[in-house]
């Protein structure tokens, strides 16, 4: 199992990005290990999605490696060829709905204050062809395009659903039941379930891995412009003043 | 709000889609204008859909010009930046349904006699592939392939059942539902919407610009052929003793 | 109508899909003839699938002609200019499933115990592109994607559930129920209806025709794998075990 811990609310920050991918690649090459559950050990989120300091104020630099771990964390979980469930136990926005959205079955608590969804446009912004792919392959065009345009959030029973999420379950059985789902996974010979997993996701990895620095030029120049730059400043004023 | 008027059943006539896309084009030149409700001003009909007389014992040429029409509303409101909302207040085969399909959401009267489909078959005629294409886009494969094959029109509740219209209202609430409908949509700042919408429509709108004259002359070759002008003289001969 | 026949299990060996080919050519080439209603006259099995026998022990050009029949049986259904209904009127599992997936139209007995999938991956093997691409036509990317990971064989309610079957009728109405299918589709005009399945199929037919032999080669190298060849064994001992 895979915890992400990275409070208070696990925002996919450059590091937290890192130490991922890096934990991710020793469990593929571990033949002992065939899968992994994703979860969260903060409570109430199960990822906030990117962090929003990373595309703020920094270099165009700064910003190029950013969106490289990104495109690097969803390429491995997508294409993973081990097991992926997510056991999401709070809300996970955008880059956390994406995390959820690349594994292989989605599992969520059963409380109708966490959502999910990629809300990207909600705050100004696109969410990029791969995470629309990734979406498109779970809910479907339609739910996809509405969703998308709207930035919706969608609470777990309105998830659920519309099949962004496979199942509800109450939030102190959610462990367990990922647990179970796990094991009916892996009841499957390794080999066969791979390449149908392959078979399945390669085009939209390709299309991906195809345009990558194309798309990096194009979250760069796109999220450096000023108006991008305001309105995520303005998002982050609204954050620290709900907090406090 | 744009309410079609053209009784006695809103079909879509040379003039009618001439003077539409017009009204679009000023609509989107209109900075202030952000959004569009597309509704009916005939009662118990949407649209019509075509208007047959233009497809039947008329020359080459005006064929031609009629489907470069038929192709441009469909170009413009499809790939509109505005928000589009279709209040469908009425029944809506054929190209009445295409305009509905065409809108980023669809809210239909909640009467079981008003019907709604892409019923190109009944008449012995085919559906293009840009309407099959915003068809799957909206309701999926196999319920497109169905639906397709057999013409069939869907009762506001069978329509809302498949996903062809997002919701149903009683219909003294249609047109206060489309505008907290439009207001919904345009809260979210106007270009990322733009930009998300774009990604998710534009290979299928590409796939009509890049085939545009071969998609006008496979239509004026069916559509002059003897059988084919024979079944619509039938159909019209039908509908008149219908009337009568 | 057409009925498999090839007690115990209707397990599509060379033999059966060499006939069935030749009777689908016939009824093909007979204007007369406009739909065919697939069925089984084997009890409680539609088809059992592939014939496991063809693929364990022989020549690699046993292989080859093996799998050239396969791939002749679905290019034959899923582009037949006929109407086809499968009357599933019995367990359906891999190549039966697909034969029904190939069909128009699926009505399937009410029966819990009669079960529907593409189950490949519980023998270790990988469905080919062409299975999934029929597949995804029917269900959606994300259900195909999961029954097809955990090669699951969905009861006769859950396969409605997911789209997988079209309608589920009592065992004893089966017959009656597809003839009235039949006849409602059988209603249309024949041009305008097979013009719109060609639309609507063609796609995913054409990408088998162009990568055939690359498809057959892929199949042969697979099957022959001793790993492979292997893990078959051990299924049909298990089945004699279950039989005696």
């Amino acid at each position: 199992m895979m915890k992400l811990k990275s409070p208070p609310v696990n925002s996919l920050s450059l590091e937290l990005l890192t130490e991922f991918a890096i934990s991710l690649e020793k469990l593929e090459n571990n033949r002992a290990c065939r899968g992994v559950i994703i979860t969260s050990s903060v409570p109430k989120i199960f990822s906030s999605g990117l962090d929003i300091t990373e595309m703020c104020g920094k270099s165009m630099e700064h910003y190029t490696e950013f969106w490289r771990a990104v495109q690097e964390i969803w390429l491995r979980v997508y294409s993973s060829s081990m097991v992926t469930v997510a056991a999401v136990n709070g809300s996970s926005p955008a880059g956390g709905c994406l995390i959820a959205l690349s594994c292989d079955y989605r599992i969520m608590a059963e409380n109708p204050k966490f959502s999910i969804g990629l809300n990207e446009a909600q705050l100004g912004i696109v969410a990029p062809f791969w995470f629309k792919d990734t979406f498109v392959n779970v809910v479907g065009h339609r739910i996809a395009e509405r969703s998308l345009q709207l930035g919706s959030l969608h609470s777990a029973p309105e998830a659920h659903k519309l099949g962004l999420v496979d199942e509800l379950v109450p939030e102190e059985k959610l462990m367990e039941k990922a647990a179970a789902v796990m094991a009916q996974w892996l009841a499957l010979p390794d080999h066969a379930r791979q390449l149908t997993k392959t078979m399945m996701r390669k085009p939209v990895v390709d299309r991906l891995v195809a345009h990558r620095e194309e798309d990096i030029k194009n979250f760069v120049t796109f999220i450096s412009k000023e108006s991008i730059q305001k309105s995520l400043r303005m998002y982050m004023e609204m954050l620290k003043k709900r907090k406090s």
